[in-house]
């Protein structure tokens, strides 16, 4: 009956009038108002850190503390480009994280565009040789976000490729769904011994503009200024504090977000939404009764630009047993699906989460949650997950730029997620299955 | 019959199927795409008019001519800014038209805010004097777009009386209704023998930072470096052309639009739509059979730094007799509702134009056209002048901003607006009636 009454009472929060807000809003406001933008490895992120341990511990967690660790720094400079022929207009873009630098007085050549990643695969070399290469993939939306796997691979393996195959610059059509002039950004990655090229994303407007422009069948020629710079080992780290629950013997369950975001925007829905759902969350299971097993709260570092804090936590914490491995990172979205990942013992439980979530409208999906990116290698070793997928559709529109702002958030969403996650866990967190073990 | 055949072939025209563009998004295209940007003073600005004179020739336009003048030049320099306490943030910001600038290191003050222009007006000196002026003003939505006359006196006016008050600097939350951090940009006046301090406008999000950053209570310090400059005098001019009439004592049929943009976006609604949407319905009007009125078109030159083109025409052709005198400048919504302001004999024209665009679901309005920026002097000095207003609830997403580009123009809007002044212009352009002199 317990579980019961606490997804009524956790339904009836959604505020009908004006209320204070939720554990869950005042957490993504307070990091996108006293924080804001916080890059991994810089000194804005070290101040999330602190705000996190402070915030935490007010709210009650035990044992909040810093797990620190170290990621290779990058940080962005000016970045400027112009059509100086057949006409001239300046363009908007972005550098992508890691991205190379032009030389300080920026570079002037010839532009070669390709209407898809697979058509500049396909081009000879000498197509592409000493010129600044435009693939103009562009995304559709999609509820789950998917597209973001097949398009995002111009972003996370263009710019190495093209460097590979004497391209001077590479740049893309933003991997969004949006129609405004902020281009996204998000990191690249670069082959062992590619000496790394700038590489940025025009908006999409700016997209469509040199496109139009290339119809025309003239010689494209751009100026491109990109400065940013690699800055050597700098200080990351984790953010961890406990709920401690009646059974230490029974296996954590493991909550996850991230801390960082990338620069251009105040990571609002990428991720302080995530961190102040699962937060609320678990304050809200244990202040129903102690539950059985501790939660674990992980606002991971440095998420944005490699996984590094997810990798720091599995190395540090991959002996202890886990019961579960969750993460909310897809924004303030409803969540319309769960998808499960449980040990062979765990079947009664899963029919209970199914049933509790089934009564917030949220369905059952085929194949195995994974998790998310900072427990991503916990669950790949084995410990059980659950996904509550959140609606993907808008997602895009905002993800990586300047837009991710605390203005795109909207409460009675965010309350929506905070119930089903409370339910999920509260279920999790007192159930008398052994879960610690390898999850199928 | 003529009339209505006319008509319906215009609605026929609204595209079911890919087609060839519209001669009005055509027009579109092309200054957005081998024009862009082109602020008044310019040299883009000097790119634009030669485009339209070759562009109006070839759509068979008589006598397609510039007529210069000159113009105070001003233009955007680096614009950046960051609350430094208590919470370090970056904000985005645009310097407002004929800003003024800041010292080149830039300035570091106490930032007082208002949540109203009446709040600063009502608060004394000493609470400014000195300090960076923050004033708040938030604009809903309206379908005539008449909040940006009440809201818009606070771009408009409010950094000269902050000077003239002793504030060092003054920003504004954008006159604008989205939520992007796009700021929107715009011309601001200084009053005699005020000397220009920075003024800027920040973002809808970035703006919402400040005041929840100020809700906090701390004193609010900023760092601030605007350095746009004053050019001094720099060649402008209007683009004029002419579809003679069979009658050249029934005076002209004026039709305007502005070629001049801001320089954030591409001045694809602001105003390269107008200009398309009277070319396109004049050209319509002639080829259906030679109309008894010449119709001229005025793309006019340096609207948004000062209507110095309206003026320019009015001083050089206020001799002329118009038979009317109308412009497109709000953007690329579809027209809702006619507005008159025709002589006493016109009664039978009113009408006969008031039934045609019934026809089409525009209705009548209340009061009397006011033509356009334009052609505001000209409709001042008793020329008649007929209001197709196009509906502006979403227009100050995108007004004055960088997201003012081609891809937020739907063609079939378009192809609404110009089936609406081809209707309108057909009509008035073959009126038996006398036209020219004083409307009422």
């Amino acid at each position: 009956m317990k579980n019961i009454a606490l997804i009524a009472a956790a339904l009836c929060t959604l505020p009908l009038h004006a209320e204070a807000p939720s554990t869950a809003m005042a957490i993504t406001e307070g990091l996108t108002t006293e924080v804001g933008p916080r890059l991994a490895g810089t000194e804005a992120e070290a101040r999330a850190r602190d705000w996190a341990v402070k915030k935490l511990t007010a709210l009650g967690f035990a044992n909040a503390r810093i797990e620190p660790f170290t990621i290779p720094g990058w940080v962005r400079g000016e970045e400027r480009a112009e059509i100086t022929a057949p006409f001239p207009q300046k363009l908007i873009l972005t550098a992508l994280g890691h991205s190379g630098a032009t030389p300080a007085s920026g570079l002037s050549l010839e532009v070669v565009t390709f209407p898809t990643y697979a058509a500049f695969k396909a081009a000879p070399d000498a197509a592409i040789k000493g010129k600044i290469v435009y693939v103009g993939h562009r995304m559709n939306r999609t509820q789950d976000g998917s597209s973001y796997g097949s398009f995002g691979q111009v972003r996370r393996d263009g710019p190495s490729l093209a460097a590979q195959r004497g391209a001077a610059a590479f740049l893309i059509r933003s991997i969004g769904t949006d129609d405004h002039r902020l281009p996204h950004t998000g990191v690249t990655s670069w082959a062992k011994d590619v000496k790394p090229i700038p590489a940025a994303a025009l908006s999409n407007p700016d997209a469509d503009t040199l496109e139009r422009v290339a119809s025309r069948g003239s010689t494209m020629r751009m100026n491109l200024l990109l400065t940013p710079r690699f800055t050597g080992p700098q200080p990351s780290g984790n953010v961890i504090a406990e709920l401690p629950g009646r059974d230490p013997g029974a296996g954590l369950v493991l909550v996850a977000c991230h801390l960082d975001s990338l620069d251009l925007g105040t990571g609002a829905i990428d991720d302080a939404t995530g961190c102040g759902i699962i937060t609320d969350a678990a304050l809200r299971v244990a202040k129903s009764g102690q539950q059985r097993r501790t939660i674990r709260v992980l606002w991971a570092g440095a998420e944005e630009v490699g996984v590094f804090g997810g990798d720091a936590y599995f190395q540090a914490h991959k002996a202890e047993p886990h019961a579960l491995a969750a993460e909310s990172d897809f924004g303030a979205g409803r969540i319309w699906q769960v998808k499960f990942r449980l040990p062979d013992g765990a079947a009664a439980l899963k029919a209970r989460v199914a049933e509790a979530l089934a009564a917030q409208g949220i369905g059952a999906g085929a194949g195995l949650a994974h998790g998310g990116a900072d427990v991503g290698q916990m669950v790949g070793a084995g410990a059980p997950s659950i996904d509550l997928s959140q609606d993907g559709s808008r997602y895009f529109d905002l993800h990586h730029t300047g837009d991710d702002s605390f203005d795109k958030v909207d409460p009675a969403d965010i309350e929506q997620n905070v119930a089903a996650w409370t339910a999920m866990l509260d279920l999790v967190s007192n159930a008398p299955e052994q879960l610690e073990g390898t999850a199928r």
